[in-house]
């Protein structure tokens, strides 16, 4: 067996003060703002800007952003491969996503 | 004197995770969404859904808001009015909080 499955809510389970609560601390914003291009991203792979964090702080916001259903978790062997639920978020709260994206990005040129 | 002045961080100060961070809070979003009329309303004004809260666990959850930019509180005398930041938090997160507010209403009405 190559792949086991993580649990992730559905995409009618999502709650809006989850998803918020996700977005709201700056590192997973980061991740996020990585994760934007919609690409399957190894979980090992990190934004330069978090590169100080220890690995189990990224695995912690990692499984966060998935237990909140930001994120879809694959594991293939030894790999873990994260992926922004872009389709799922738009669906349940139109619009939510995008804004926050623009914003993170406003603060990042703003600072 | 009749009125005393607490402080409120500038709209420059304003940050996104913090603003996320107090909307993430479904008490705290549905003051907000009292508040989303743009008039003032005193602190005792509480939506029926949070009447079961504690009078100190509402106040709370106004000084948060207040404190992470949400709200502009004004003392006069022994009352306390709170308003909406719209345009401050308009100029420095376009987007957002309409984004939010859609989807509150949004998660509301599906429930």
């Amino acid at each position: 067996m190559t792949e086991r499955d993580l649990p992730h809510p559905t995409t009618g389970q999502l709650r809006l003060g989850d998803v918020l609560g996700a977005l709201a601390d700056p590192a997973r914003l980061r991740l996020v703002e990585l994760y934007a291009d919609d690409a399957e991203h190894s979980c090992s792979e990190v934004p330069e800007e978090l590169r100080g964090l220890h690995k189990s702080t990224v695995s912690h916001h990692q499984k966060t952003l998935r237990e909140l259903g930001v994120v879809r978790v694959r594991i293939a062997g030894r790999n873990r491969y994260l992926m922004l639920r872009r389709g799922d978020l738009d669906e349940r709260f139109p619009g939510l996503l995008d804004a926050v994206l623009a914003n993170a990005d406003e603060v990042a040129r703003k600072t």
